[in-house]
């Protein structure tokens, strides 16, 4: 049986400890890191939250307390009382090495048996394993430090937007289903059989509605989920910075939003953020990085051949172009040293994953120049490009022609980032944060043969393209725009459709009918009759902003319980099987089983 | 088409406004509330989250501006820039009542219907309609007042522990299902079809696990599911403020929430509240009050006739006494007058409610004495009776006897509730906090004939007890305590178990094969060998507290989009069916719909 604490009360923190203590009696608990026992000396690391202190017995320790520590094992629960002292030997490594307590009384309150894995730093123990104990991964310094950093990361949200006039409304979890875009969670009620809740994809018509509401801004650290079938870095359930604001346009979003991050940067990061941020069209950022998420920190920009090739009989080019695509290219400076043949087939592989079908180039090395394609073109089409992409000697140029433009841009943006990556073009440590605006309304699905809403059907048409909604969506702009940063979107928002006439045409222009629209919308559209303000918002991904801002590599790494990629949770074993009177309670049967 | 801003931009809000912006230029934006147009001068007061403001137009006016104010409607959306000036005739009923906007530039944003019933406070509409337009109602100020509130509330609470050292975790919302005590929701998994995740009746194993894992001080404001067939006041989802601490006993718990509710008590109501809070053992608290909340701003104390009339031979008391149970009384001092043979026929009705068989009275009235129960007793008995209960001309002596003190308690217990409210003995706006302790560990359910946790089954047991759980579990007390406001639970909370042979005999106490322990909780009593730290917790139903600290009745007032007692919303009407599409890829079927 273990000890109890029996009135003892803890007077501090193992990391907190210093030598301006020494001389007074504290009690400390925690977990004992690590026993070292030289026979007539013991040694015990104990770890708390805040860090490890020491705990020192010795000949002239109590007998009970002496013998008691050296019967301490990795991970069991102690309390200590003594006095602090300075350390013969001081330890460097740790912010408390100074000092160390002597202890008077020790009581174990719990015994550990061996954990699967060492608690502690940069082990190489593979995640699964992890997970599965992960109330033991917790307690690992890098883990522990992560979890608190989000706390002080979400406290700082909080404050920023509570000072800012936003209130935090709580909106339900149990919704109405609403398909449009990613899969819902359903939920079947009990109490009206066949019939479902959804669990949201994101609270945003409950934020429009709160904005009809009149509480004119609005905040909530929301949990959201999408039943998809998650890639690397997705989870299920995931949590959301959603803020609502009326009476607004794009850039008092922007604006208030800016604030946050300056904020953040100057208390998270300890960088001074300049205001306001740069702002690049999403066309722009197409045409020069390939990519609505465009990682600014380093070159490598696309340029249009097209115009220059406009006559050419190379087929490849040529089909391309008279289709409505085009050629670009990006001239890798110097790197033909480093591009072998070789190397440029691995990266025609990249450019194929995103639906090129092959990669032209030009390598000048200093005693060869080889291309191919240039020998399908004129001297005067060569040299022309040479001279707009600035070709030198150490070069390569790497051509995408393609009948979609899409493609062009996928294929070169991801060259960009691999060749970033291999060449080491990015400044370690930087940070390169800015607006894309102006996003296209509408995405054309080839497969689908129909138009879908690029951010989500409330989003508002740009004033001056509402007449291309029907006449030509695909160049209608939205009042959309994402915060990039390093090439990652932290978050996305728009100006809302506010016009119950505007709302429809977007319903008919995603091909709902107008029955349709009233069937899933109809409470919107209603609400819609009683006076809407003008309004807009934003949403962030709390837990890539955590993951980037902390500098980690997984979203996991940033949330206390993460599930694995199919879902499950592997500490609990969920989900898991239910009894068949709970299915019945709930009008539902099984129809397949995972055996 | 309604007016767009077109850069134009609020510059101030309306019920914000003082008398020292005079003569300065200014944009509101807000609704309509009321338009009165007196032929040439119009005025519209212009409402936004923080009040109302007066929009002024005469002779003078710009004629279009003018124009657009005589076509204005109730709630349309208007943005107005103007000059502030005092005005004519002063309006007390409002803080702005001073000032008015001389208006030279209006502007439509939205138009709207008439709203089916009145945006202002003290409305009879049925709260049916009102639910259904339900961001309508919400912008009556008394909820908007209420949902602000309850924000400033959260922030303070927020506040309160993280200074205190509190760490906020997100636990997850889809988990395992492990069925003790009220219903789960059910979530159907696609990528395991026949499993199934549950929705957290309150975050408890998470935030155990999150003490294992060492973050020695847990909060959340998290969301919570019950699927139970909803009482008056609950609802399918709430919202709980939930917390959890290491290294502590039960003063160390209710001393930080204690400091929680003084800084409330402060900032929400502007009361000093006194430290401690008094501590009443839950023994005491039935003995004294019927009730494990008792409302102690009032006497009507339970007095305990048992020992008085243990040789009694009147059969009522005789059997009662005699299974085990106890005869009890309550003084209605002064209360003849009141209670009528009729009335006290009704409270009779009361106390059957709650099972009891029949109420026994005395009646002291100055001209008649008159009883149901004392001829039945010898005079020595009758004078012991009178003597005890301080029986005075003018009183009514309510009797209860039951072979279960319980159903004893929860008759006199509802018998004091009401008779307070009847005579009117609660001082108004009088706050009654105070400390419940020492709950039994065991509830015994005759029907299904064995004992259930009374708080949960993770609650420690009163260690002097420990013997108990075997041999007598009725007796066996718990670490566990309620904070009780006016009568009502606020919170609940216990030392938790921290020694897993301690777990292991709970969950057999309660009937459960290890086998099934294991299959339900065996990643608890697994994580219980590697280092459990003595921890405890509480949690409060935070939809109740913010209603009772705002003096409301219903929780739907204090909770922005709520669901009624059907477990639906009718804003949305939700819950709704889905297509049988999404079914089959959750690889479920309905059996059985609802019409």
């Amino acid at each position: 049986m273990a000890d109890t604490m029996n009135g003892l009360k803890r007077t501090a923190y193992c990391g907190e400890l210093t030598t301006a203590q020494i001389g007074q009696e504290l009690v400390l608990a925690g977990w004992a890191a690590k026993q070292r026992n030289l026979g007539n000396l013991i040694f015990i690391d104990l770890r708390d939250r805040t860090g490890i202190a020491q705990l020192a017995f010795d000949d002239s320790s109590d007998r009970a307390a002496f013998e008691k520590a050296a019967s301490v094992r990795g991970e069991y629960v102690l309390m200590a009382r003594g006095m602090l002292r300075r350390r013969e030997s001081v330890n460097r490594d740790i912010p408390t090495g100074e000092v160390e307590l002597y202890v008077t009384e020790l009581k174990i309150l719990a015994v550990s048996e061996t954990p699967p894995f060492d608690i502690k730093d940069g082990i190489k123990t593979n995640e699964e394993l992890r997970l599965r104990y992960r109330y033991l991964d917790l307690r690992r310094p890098e883990l522990q430090s992560a979890i608190l950093m989000r706390h002080r990361i979400v406290k700082l949200v909080r404050d920023y937007f509570d000072q800012n006039h936003f209130v935090e409304i709580e909106t339900p979890i149990l919704i109405k289903s609403t398909p449009e875009g990613a899969r819902d969670y359903l939920v079947p009620s009990r109490v009206h059989p066949g019939k479902f809740y959804a669990l949201p994809q994101s609270p945003q018509l409950y934020k429009q509605l709160s904005m009809l509401a009149g509480f004119d801004r609005y905040l909530q650290i929301a949990r959201c989920f999408r039943d998809e079938d998650l890639r690397a870095d997705r989870q299920p359930e995931f949590t959301q910075i959603d803020l609502e604001m009326s009476f607004v346009d794009e850039i008092d979003v922007q604006t208030v939003n800016e604030g946050l991050m300056k904020r953040i940067f100057r208390e998270i990061l300890g960088r001074d953020l300049e205001l306001p941020l740069r702002r690049l069209p999403w066309q722009e950022a197409m045409e020069r990085f390939g990519s609505d998420k465009p990682d600014t920190r380093f070159g490598l920009e696309l340029v249009n051949l097209t115009d220059l090739l406009k006559n050419t009989e190379f087929a490849v080019f040529k089909g391309a172009m008279e289709a409505g695509g085009s050629v670009r290219a990006i001239n890798v400076k110097g790197a033909a040293g480093t591009l072998s043949r070789k190397e440029i087939d691995k990266l025609a592989d990249v450019a194929k994953l995103f639906k090129a079908k092959g990669l032209a180039f030009t390598r000048a090395t200093a005693d060869a120049h080889s291309s191919s394609f240039e020998k399908f073109l004129t001297p005067d089409e060569v040299s022309a490009v040479h001279e707009r992409m600035g070709l030198e000697t150490g070069d390569v140029l790497l051509v995408v022609a393609d009948p979609r433009d899409s493609v062009v841009f996928a294929a070169l943006g991801a060259l960009r980032l691999n060749l970033a990556k291999r060449l080491a073009l990015i400044p370690e440590g930087s940070y390169d944060l800015l607006w894309v605006t102006d996003f296209p309304l509408f995405e054309y699905d080839p497969d689908e043969g129909r138009y879908f809403a690029m951010h989500h059907p409330f989003t508002s048409p740009n004033l001056d393209d509402l007449d291309k909604m029907e006449s030509d969506p695909g160049h209608c702009r939205a009042r959309a725009y994402d915060l990039v940063l390093n090439g990652t979107e932290l978050g996305g928002g728009s100006i809302r459709i506010s016009d119950p006439s505007v709302q429809s045409r977007m319903f008919a222009a995603l091909g709902m009918s107008p029955e349709e629209a009233q069937e899933k919308f109809g409470f919107l559209l209603n609400a819609f009759k009683y006076g809407v303000p003008p309004h807009g918002g934003m949403a962030y991904g709390l837990d890539r902003l955590v993951m980037l801002l902390l500098g980690k590599d997984s979203i996991r790494d940033v949330i206390a319980y993460p599930k694995v990629q199919n879902a499950s949770e592997l500490m609990t074993d969920c989900p898991n099987t239910v009894d068949s009177k709970s299915l019945d309670e709930l009008s539902i049967a099984v129809t397949r089983t995972e055996d």
